[in-house]
């Protein structure tokens, strides 16, 4: 895949304090995650964002199975009617959405159209999520007590009409999964909603090393014929929100509508209880956006489909020989622990290109082989980051990157390297979540907060849904969500009055502005 | 998900002697793999058949990644014009396609409907291969021979509009990869062809245990835009043919149409040369089709999510509690061994109901223990199949997949009794399919064979696309392909004369009725 090695260091890198939106953007595009395509709004996840697609994919479809779900494949096409059904979900759901309503293609004079006679007699929607497909399907799967828990989860593409979109943020097709689970009773229901925001949360910052609150969706927030929507929300270095997962608990209200009711022990019928959970590609979103810096994509050593790339420097081809057998050696010996490794052997390319190219492609760890690495019996570890110093020159933070170790050392050390990088992300992301963090109490200290760098803000909250919109469109923020107690800073902690209104309000509510 | 374990053991399965495609139809149903869905021709691949689908993903991923491809993902929807550049490709495709016309749905009077108002400008197609839109990406990932090979793979949905379907064999929507890499030579992209389709055939016979016949389509059989299609074929038990993957040399006919040229190393410009392959859910039913039985789906021991089922017998509770116990003690110590292994302790459910069922979903071997077996220090190891003696009667044959065995004996012995049961469904496919297999050199000989059972046809060749039409229509045959000349049996090699047309022939073809 030199192509794309090689397209990625074409250019530089914005920086984020220049342009924000653009940095993402070059981040994405010189890292080689992704590409628009020639179809509006849909993207091309190119090998390397894929590759990083798929350690994630890994990472949540173990936890899925080790909490007792199968995945199942159910159509892409969702017959229109079914959108009538459920009233609130298709309100919420059947608006933009890419639907299909012919079935044949002819040529007329060489040019190729749409039959004009291949016309359906109900059109089909391409699903933008698959409640509705599902539900109708379970009605045939569920007959007693015996048949439940039904614990299935979907990998798929959806697609919503999205007008304005970003790569991996906000895409008209989009890469996913969908938990659809059915339930004998509430309760059990409920503790799997839980269950599942445990292990997206568990995911986004043991796996992605990007902090969440965990909390419920307000009302107005909540997915369309969900009854409690609970979500993991991150901030990014702009310090604005990403809902980057959710999970609802939907009572009976798509069995009623598909009408799946179960004979319960005592032999009376009763409605299903249902849940659904999804996270999607977004994720990829979210992992850039915490990150990332000026030099390029910073990628955890969990999620890196490249974990060390070794470079052997050199002049003649006796040294290109010696160095370049040396790389393949610590590569054999790394990968002999697990490790996923690349030797970048290519030649007629300066090795201060490939660094460069490995940094924009967030590779956590470089090492370095020249001839005098050699004769030394060292090699030069380099990591992607280091946690800042204050008053520290960026001369100064380069040289702290690097490191000179004995051969052996650096071998065994590795793995501990990898470990302290992904930790090290973690803090690095709280702390900066840390700073962009206010409790405020009164609505100017708000609207002086939003007007700067804004962030997440823990205010006391007593309005409803019109309050939440008067909110939103004076300041552009909205609820993140109402978060379960333990997850309040304890300086947020405790009752007080709400900023809008001055009523009383029990706990603090997370405002920011959000993706 | 009892469920589905309860549904399946609900109905009994036509013979296949009775009634082939019933048959079929029930080893899918009764098995738990997959089930038509509200949108017509559309299947639900329900979680059994889904857990299979995954294990053949992970063992061709394996096999792609290892011969050096990366996976990456591709917009859904290709853009209507885009058909209209591959001439050749377009006719052959641009049939019966999912058309999407409109992106937006409105309520009227509480029912959803297609909003007239948002009819796209250009229709767009859901794909039913990716060819088109993939070279026009490509064309901005390459410039120079540096940037070649590209060796990406896709895992996704694809969409034709089939009029009549058959569960796995052929849907309207499918999943499946295809593989799209581009070349700076000829050569490289020959070899390429024939890396993958030995690839396949490695996958069909080393894992699904399917026998297969590999060669090259004729001229009137080759995908749309090949130069060059190979395939692999295998023979179901009705003698029938099923193309089970495909290989196609493309030549330079895509990067001319998208115009995907690169430098070369002597700094001229040339057109990229470009192979396609891919095989799909289709394979599951090729897997149904070649092994499975009257009494239900029979899955190799590499494919079968489930290896070893074992079911504890007991009357009283202090018997249950005994056989269960060490149900999960046997469990613990064959999954140390890295096997897929079932604990059914499911309660109020007769021990032969259980049988009954693990046999339909194939699972390759189940173990019984009673309170006798504990006594005896022994297990019951019983076989999913044996292979046929001649004039044995079922009862005997039932007893011959049955052995008590002492328990460490069992244990220590599985590993090999799955590779022994792996390597059996492969010579028993074999086998049957040398009995319909005949060296023909008459057409008399020929309608005879084929007005019988049928089967595999080596016939003499010489005719072209208006004499295989010719074939088709009077015996419904076709020519599966003109097979690699290791891939003919030695009775079959050598030159003859085409049985139709009586011209000299260089090799036999295959012939057979197919799907």
């Amino acid at each position: 895949m030199s192509s794309i090695q090689s397209n990625a260091s074409n250019e530089a890198i914005t920086p984020r304090a220049k342009d924000y939106a653009q940095w993402y953007l070059d981040v994405v595009k010189r890292g080689d995650l992704a590409d628009y395509s020639a179809v509006r709004g849909c993207m091309v996840i190119k090998p390397h964002g894929y590759a990083i697609w798929e350690k994630l994919q890994r990472a949540l479809d173990d936890r899925f199975k080790a909490t007792g779900h199968v995945n199942a494949y159910f159509p892409l096409f969702i017959p229109l009617s079914f959108f009538s059904k459920e009233e609130e979900h298709a309100a919420g759901f059947a608006k933009e959405c890419a639907v299909v309503t012919h079935h044949r293609l002819k040529a007329v004079d060489g040019k190729v159209v749409v039959d004009p006679e291949s016309a359906l007699e109900e059109p089909l929607v391409v699903r933008p999520t698959s409640e509705t497909i599902i539900w109708n399907q379970y009605r045939n799967w569920i007959q007693s007590y015996r048949d439940l828990p039904i614990l299935v989860n979907q990998w798929a593409n959806v697609v919503r009409w999205e007008m304005r979109t970003r790569l991996f943020l906000r895409t008209a097709e989009f890469l996913w999964q969908e938990g659809h689970t059915a339930h004998a009773t509430e309760e059990e229901a409920r503790e799997e909603v839980s269950r599942m925001l445990a292990v997206y949360a568990d995911v986004a910052e043991n796996v992605m090393a990007v902090p969440v609150v965990r909390g419920h969706k307000t009302e107005g927030e909540r997915f369309a014929g969900a009854i409690d929507t609970q979500c993991i929300e991150g901030m990014m270095q702009d310090g604005k929100a990403l809902q980057m997962g959710t999970s609802h608990y939907l009572g009976q209200n798509f069995a009623k509508s598909a009408d799946v009711k179960f004979l319960n022990k005592d032999g009376k019928l009763e409605y299903v209880h249902a849940t659904s959970w999804g996270v999607s590609t977004r994720l990829i979103g979210a992992l850039i956006m915490t990150h990332s810096d000026d030099d390029g994509l910073v990628l955890p050593p969990a999620l890196a489909p490249v974990q060390v790339v070794i470079v052997p420097i050199y002049k003649s081809a006796d040294e290109q020989a010696a160095t370049t057998a040396e790389a393949r050696a610590v590569a054999e010996a790394l990968r002999a622990k697990g490790l996923a490794v690349k030797v970048d052997d290519r030649e007629g390319m300066q090795p201060g290109a490939k660094y460069y190219e490995w940094e924009k492609k967030g590779v956590p760890v470089r090492i370095e082989i020249g001839p005098r690495d050699l004769e030394k019996g060292s090699l030069c570890v380099v990591r992607r980051f280091v946690l800042e110093k204050e008053g520290e020159t960026p001369q100064e933070q380069r040289r702290r990157k690097k490191a000179f170790l004995p051969r052996q050392e650096a071998i065994e050390g590795m793995e501990g390297l990898l470990a302290t990088l992904q930790k090290e992300l973690l803090e690095r992301a709280k702390a900066a979540r840390a700073k962009k963090t206010r409790v405020i109490d009164t609505l100017d200290e708000f609207e002086e907060f939003f007007r700067g760098d804004g962030g997440f803000a823990w205010v006391h909250w007593a309005g409803g849904k019109e309050e939440e919109e008067q909110m939103a469109e004076k300041y552009e923020t909205s609820i993140r969500c109402i978060p379960f107690p333990e997850e309040i800073p304890e300086e947020a902690r405790g009752e007080g009055v709400c900023i809008l209104t001055g009523k009383p309000s029990r706990q603090r509510v997370l405002m920011a502005k959000a993706y």
